[in-house]
């Protein structure tokens, strides 16, 4: 493989320059003339950074070495070797691997014996890390001061469904809820390129891309590039769900060159070293998968150990049965060896693997409904249950944790999916895959899930998994990855300005005044896909003028209601400044006075009607 | 203009055929073997009944003639002439028009001296209509017996948050809404094409597809395909918003093709007429503007008799002002004439002329908030408030109201919205363009605003106005049409689900069970956009063969995760029909004896294991 064909894409979003806060990467948008600029949080890494040198055959610079280092409770040791199973190289397939990442090291770290070195040891011992003070001063977006809460408007306080989101987050703010387990930081000691960042219901709401080659398409290249594409447009994380070949090669090259958290599923990989036959899965290859990912630097594993014998049959009167992967493998397994699941059985010493690296549990909700008909069944309620269980068990090993969950939920159950998740499991993060709304969409599912989304990360869904619109019917490619990002960001976003996060309306705010300015290029600069706003403006009105017209396309130049509403307010500015007593009428806001409010105005306004007419009246003015 | 000009869209969507029940044209989707059809509501008129001969110089066949002769209460009249400043044809652009439509007629009817032809009318007198019949069975969707009430299951149940839809639509219910006020037929006497529908909380939640003209871009043709299309994915009303020339011509076009009702902002003539000048607007021409209309059988008019002189300098501290196109032009009338709003001063008259022509009121929310920062304020409640007023005005007239809601709208202040509008407008429809839960996506506000309209129609909103991915850019194109109706067919249906409506589930099921049997095509066509789902499916898979294969490019044929589903269950049934004890284990299903059930599981577990390898526990099977 040469190198021209790692093409990823970098450089800067139209008007943004990479800012660094106290260290932490945000991105700041400019806007025309005196207007303040707006920073905004940036997950897209060092790849919009034109000062970055990318080095995709290098990977990025590993931010996070010197503090792992520094704490001294980790050691280097000889790791796994790779064998040609990793990579799904046996029998006829062996000469179709892809090239390796260079320099994969061969010394990779753990917690030195005896030792802990969970994010979530630290923070029960009261120790702020670097992790947690780069994090409090990314949530924050660059606001250096609180808002003052005692004013905040309707639309910016939220109903936060008990989340309690702080006007300004601390480092200890940060500690306090990783200790209690509300939120987690997905960073094993192994990918020290990455970024921190929490996963919480106190925090900004996340969300998660998945990406992955499977077993009928396949390039490590487009990979790589599905994940910084991912990022560029908002990934908080990306999820590695290769199933076809060269697992192991593949996702090298992606943590290597990921800012983000890397999550996987590890059953996949060990179902392919067994040859796709879920009956032959052993704890044995399992737990050698963990260990290799482990190695690598996976940050987060979807483990199904809820996926209990018992509850296998209670899915036997749904529509649509076992949806899940991981969920339906363990099934499988269950089944054929009349017996518990192996995650079950073993999961003291997931536990004990998985904080020798501070891999965070993403406990998989095997058993979530596949359609409307399933929601909030038995089978899957049972199965939370049981993963509230785990959590705890996680939890007496240091480790953190976060819990999945559905799918697919008509609105009217939503909040009960919430609801139950903080009962069930002690407010451990909730990440959640939409949930889609309605199953009559298919080619819209990041619609109908959009809707479902937004909704359950409202009630208090930490991190939301992206639906593209390819969901049900084929693999996402580079359109459809950004769609489902854009429309996560959207869904996420609406949810921070619902809930109340103190920086949601900003950008909102930023970019409405920009819309009533005529302010064209700001708006398109302030959105969260700038090229696309401003195309779809050009294919109206494509002349360069246009962008600076106190007009667009939907009502044309003789008329605008943005305009009249402008004319409207200098015309009531200009009266105030004669001190009139018109001014008191105009403030006296009472509908129970209306009549002699009336009288008032039409006092007044006698003068400024004549005022108005002389000054021209005209709506339409040339600008620039 | 030649005759090719006019090429609408025609033909059935894929597997459909129009069926009749009881003279009310519905869809049948045919699924593959002994799967019963699916019947679903249908928009899409004559054009995609093959059998339906299609000629837009005729006009379509008028379905309501006989119906409204047979009431014996109208008469024909010699109409208004038609003067050249309808279409904007005065001075230089004397000679633009568009051809008129041919023979139009210069007879249109109105209720006779002392009559009032409105369905309000005669719902209040106790009297039945042929409309009101036909919606009966329109709502129904071709289910002949109510659903067993007792038995639904909770994602079937919903929560109507106090709509009350009885699980079988009656013709006496339909009247009882109608009567209440609690629902509207939009049903201009002189506009029998349509095929008669309602909008009211207890009934399908409707979406309107906004197209037109405007001073930038004009064409006849496109915009009766425009609507053509928007009915042919569901558009339920459609509304003319055209605002260049040839206004008049166009809409004539449109009305005589169309089969659903077309509402219209008519302040947009008016103002046309007097050059765009809104102080120059008059009493008298707006009058003329809306007999001209009455007579063309427009069906609703968006009214802004809501914005009165009071609220106007409310709006001085927004952050994007009277966004309302129509509320902006009555606020520059009313500060030009320092008078209170002629829409307002003869709102008897209005309701006079219209009850003639039973046009149904939308009154427009002129001070909708423009921005997320303006939700909820004190300019737009207390509009709300006078358009409450006002449908007690027009209720007394036996005039069909609804009113009009925003707009942009945080996720937790939506509910607000619909909960004031029917305390306030005492549970007359409410109509609501969205709301946008966020402002910070432009190009992608069809999903912004998709989000809080599925929210507010599961509230009780009865009928969604559409935003397309244009909307603050653009002028929306065909495909931007296509997607602004699909999205609010999403909202529209998933709020459906939401509040239990009895047939909303039907197809969701009927999809979901086509997902789990891996028919494709039954997939395809069940979707609320075939082809796209087609397309999607194949730019992965586009073999024939795998529109039958038990497997999609997700997971590849080695694993499936449906496959699994599908083996678990045939195993869980032969194992039942050996008669074992382990069926009772298997349906026990009580978490607090989960060590007994795992005892009893493991004995029948055995054999079963057994016989799941002898068959040959293969995943992956050869179809067809």
């Amino acid at each position: 493989m040469s190198n021209n064909k790692f093409s990823v894409t970098t450089g800067s979003l139209p008007a943004s320059r990479k800012i660094y806060v106290d260290g932490v990467a945000m991105r700041e948008i400019a806007l025309s003339g005196d207007n303040k600029p707006v920073t905004v949080y940036d997950t897209s890494g060092a790849y919009t950074d034109p000062n970055a040198k990318i080095d995709i055959y290098k990977g990025l610079p590993k931010l996070r070495a010197e503090w792992i280092k520094a704490r001294s409770d980790v050691e280097e040791y000889v790791g796994r070797e790779v064998k040609p199973e990793d990579n799904g190289l046996t029998g006829a397939a062996r000469g179709a691997s892809v090239e390796e990442f260079p320099n994969v090291s061969k010394s990779p770290i753990r917690a030195k014996a005896g030792k802990s070195v969970t994010q979530l040891t630290y923070a029960r011992a009261g120790i702020i890390t670097k992790e947690m003070e780069y994090i409090a001063t990314r949530e924050n977006e660059g606001r250096a001061q609180a808002s003052e809460a005692k004013n905040l408007k309707p639309y910016q306080k939220g109903e936060s469904f008990g989340a309690k989101i702080p006007q300004l987050i601390t480092p200890e703010f940060v500690r306090q809820e990783i200790s209690a387990g509300r939120a987690i930081i997905p960073a094993n000691i192994n990918h020290p390129e990455a970024e921190p960042m929490i996963i919480g219901r106190n925090f900004k709401v996340k969300i998660n891309a998945n990406i992955g080659n499977s077993a009928v398409t396949s390039s490590v290249a487009e990979e790589v590039e599905k994940m910084v594409w991912a990022i560029r447009w908002g990934a908080d994380n990306v999820m590695d769900l290769s199933t076809g070949r060269n697992i192991h090669n593949i996702r090298e090259w992606i943590i290597r060159n990921s800012p983000v958290p890397i999550g996987t599923v590890p059953i996949y990989q060990a179902l392919e070293k067994v040859g796709g036959i879920a009956e032959e899965l052993t704890w044995e290859v399992y737990r050698d998968t963990l260990i290799e990912q482990c190695e690598q630097g996976v940050d987060y594993f979807t483990i199904h150990a809820g996926v209990r014998l018992p509850y296998i049959p209670m899915t036997e009167h749904r529509k649509t049965g076992i949806v899940s992967r991981g969920g339906s493998i363990m099934a499988k397994w269950c089944m054929s060896h009349h017996k518990e699941s192996f995650l079950y059985t073993n999961y003291d010493e997931i536990c004990e693997i998985m904080r020798m690296y501070d891999v965070s549990f993403s406990l998989g909700d095997g058993l979530r409904p596949g359609s409307i008909h399933d929601a909030n069944d038995e089978a899957q309620f049972s199965e939370l249950k049981t993963l509230g269980e785990l959590t705890k068990r996680a939890w007496e090993y240091d480790c953190q944790v976060m819990v999945e969950g559905p799918g697919h939920v008509p609105m009217h159950l939503i909040k009960e999916n919430m609801d139950k998740q903080l009962e069930l499991c002690h407010e451990a993060p909730f990440y959640t895959l939409g949930p889609l709304t309605t199953d009559i969409a298919p080619g819209y599912d990041h619609i109908t899930s959009g809707i479902g989304a937004a909704m359950i990360g409202w009630f208090g869904t930490a991190m939301l998994c992206y639906v593209t619109p390819k969901e049900h019917l084929g693999l996402p490619d580079r359109n459809d990855v950004k769609t489902g990002v854009i429309t996560y960001k959207i869904a996420a976003h609406a949810a921070d300005l619902a809930k109340g996060h103190p920086s949601a309306y900003i950008r909102d705010d930023a970019l409405s005044q920009a819309r009533f300015d005529f302010r064209w290029q700001d708006q398109f600069n302030l959105s969260l896909d700038p090229e696309t706003a401003k195309d779809f403006h050009d294919e109206t009105l494509p002349a360069e003028g246009a962008k600076v017209a106190h007009f667009c396309s939907m009502c044309g130049p003789k008329f605008c209601s943005m305009k009249i509403s402008q004319d409207v307010r200098e015309f009531s500015q200009a009266e105030r400044e004669r001190g009139q007593q018109t001014e008191s009428a105009l403030n006296k806001s009472s509908l129970q006075n209306q009549e002699i409010l009336q009288e008032e105005i039409d006092k007044g306004l006698k003068e400024m009607a004549e005022k108005f007419k002389e000054s021209g009246g005209e709506l339409y003015q040339k600008v620039g």
